[in-house]
């Protein structure tokens, strides 16, 4: 099997790929070791920002995220029992996220790819990525219980932080910054309306809580909770009471409980690995660098290597020059950089860490203080949570 | 002996004190152990906030600083060989910082005391504040051989980190927080212009390094060196060259040596003891709290807990209202932790610490990213350098 561009995952990144290709007039393998339905399924990020929503929609794949998604003009922050609005277009110019599923943004590329699109193989699962290096990258794979190999001339890895494409880079020439947190979040699906219509994240002495939405009728909600946790030990009960008490507040919110119909935990990472090409080879998304949650950066992250990769080589088509192609690891980098450090401190401002001093508790404090009266601190937020130019 | 305030330390903190007392009317007593030529040569800070700046002005104390002082409309953020220059005035509507050194402000401080204020002993140590807690709180001292005690309504512990007032508060109502650094900064003082009109604060993997000055002829530097570093340790060659190194830019820029006269070493550590007041007894300045010197804020954060000291019994005087007395300690600590932040924030976006991870030299590399591409976070860092409201 031959193709220009061979692309191992369907997450977001790898399909929002093959679909800017396919516009821009380049031909894609997609191949992806999971079957559909696990990619439909599976539950990860839910806010798209302003520049993710802006590329879904040019890509043609807005139709339904502009009829279910729920634009949110604001977030809350929520400390000593007091409530703070930031609002975001009146910080950043107009900008705003939009709450819509990951799982979404997959079922409506995957539609679009099966439609007008290349091939596009489930149960596809590559093996490795050889001669990276060269002219004609090629991945192997398996399919259907038979090893084939796809050639192309070039190769990119959206198959995520276990994937394969990550392994074809020479340890000599790779750095990898790394970050863990001695917390993960408890995640919950209930089925029951949302008790704020914007996402709430909380800071309280037990720990930190987000209170956020995957529709209307469907709340997600999240508790800190000690690294290692097993979901399983908590009941719904002690769930819901655990929320409550860290959203307390000093009016008369108060939070509606419901079915629960998902839990898991979700462990915490910063994870950021350098030089993000190899040759022909170049890494997209989870791939090349993980944030832990807090920032919603995960998903916006891919989004802006997929779009910077595709550019570059519409570039090359068009011009013949790959100097953009040689320049996508730096200039992913830098925005990568960016949300990472926008995450990093989300997460140290909302957390509880085990060991932190007395110290540093004030020290967070001063901080949240410091957003709800500067406008510049606030607006320093607000971009980052809108997120960082594409 | 009998004084409505019995002040300890002829510091900033305890002269300006006397002085805006003075002004409303109200005597009071200065105690200060040294004598005066220490008081007046002990080198400290040099960076007045425009808050503090007007606060001298207002209190007939401003008028060598205004002919001697220089007015710094900015900064320069140096790293990885690139300069950026922060402008105050347009990100904070006007506001500007003075250098003027500490010794300067205290100078003039006494001669304005000694010639119209009430009495200010060099040499009276204070020994003990007791009955902190009663209508007649008083201090024991010992002046010239002799103990004394000083019959007071207050009492204001002006007298440092290591004085007495803070020991007559019982350690069950304190709290203390606090944090140290693994560095200290290397000081000199050198006859040679300074190479730079304004302040530069240098990012290098060496270690962090500020070109500073304390008057058109005099330049103050100093270089971020290890934890209990002895300065003679370093020879003056050293120093320069080390200066040199993590001072080096992209473009033809060059620091200028001259005679070092002098040579010394401060270390580095936040702390915050809370509350600032007890009874008739309050504390101000260092007596509550140190900041580590890379915001410049130690001095400015001591003017106002006097400035608020002042105005609260003012206004006990002219209403009969306690309220701002009792309100001393909350009112204080708002403006300290903003502060201790910016100043935390200030050392580790720019000190190298010996256990870094490489995760972290990057999130400092891409915090001063920020800061010099977003105006929001510029503003921010330039709100805090000139100053937080008084």
């Amino acid at each position: 099997m031959r193709t220009t561009v061979g692309i191992i995952g369907a997450g977001p990144a790898g399909l929002l790929l093959a679909r800017l290709l396919h516009r821009a007039g380049i031909d894609s393998v997609v191949l992806e070791s999971r079957d559909r339905a696990y990619v439909e399924q599976r539950q990860r990020a839910g806010i798209l920002e302003q520049g993710t929503v802006d590329v879904l929609r040019a890509a043609g794949a807005g139709e339904r995220m502009d009829r279910e998604g729920l634009r949110h003009d604001g977030i809350e922050l929520r400390y000593a029992g007091q409530r703070h609005r930031v609002d975001f277009p009146a910080l950043t110019g107009g900008r705003s996220v939009t709450v819509y599923a990951q799982t979404e943004v997959c079922k409506d590329l995957i539609a679009l790819q099966l439609k007008e699109g290349g091939p596009l193989l489930f149960g596809a699962e590559a093996l490795a990525v050889e001669e990276a290096e060269g002219d004609r990258p090629r991945v192997r794979f398996r399919y259907e219980g038979v090893e084939g190999v796809l050639d192309c001339d070039y190769v990119v890895g959206c198959d995520g932080s276990w994937g394969v494409a990550r392994k074809a880079i020479p340890a000599e020439l790779t750095r990898v910054f790394e970050r863990t947190y001695p917390f993960g979040w408890l995640g919950i699906l209930a089925d029951v309306p949302p008790s704020h219509d914007e996402l709430v994240y909380a800071r309280h002495d037990r720990g930190f809580a987000l209170l956020s939405m995957r529709s209307p009728s469907v709340s997600r909600l999240y508790l800190q909770v000690p690294e290692g946790t097993d979901a399983e030990a908590w009941s719904d009960e002690e769930i819901w009471a655990e929320l409550e008490r860290r959203f307390e507040t000093d009016d008369d919110w108060r939070l509606e409980r419901g079915p629960i119909t998902q839990k898991s935990v979700t462990p915490m990472r910063s994870h950021v690995h350098e030089p993000m090409r190899y040759g022909r080879l170049f890494l997209a998304g989870d791939a090349a660098h993980i944030v832990p949650p807090t920032g919603a950066k995960g998903l916006n992250l891919a989004v802006g290597d997929v779009v910077t990769f595709a550019r570059a080589l519409t570039y090359k088509k068009e011009t013949g020059s790959e100097e953009l192609l040689d320049g996508y690891s730096a200039t992913c980098l830098r925005r990568v950089w960016q949300a990472e450090r926008f995450s990093y401190d989300m997460t140290t401002l909302l957390h509880r860490a085990p060991d932190a001093t007395p110290f540093e508790d004030r020290l967070q404090l001063a901080r949240l203080e410091r957003i709800v009266s500067s406008r510049a601190a606030e607006t320093d937020l607000a971009e980052g949570y809108t997120g960082f130019a594409l």
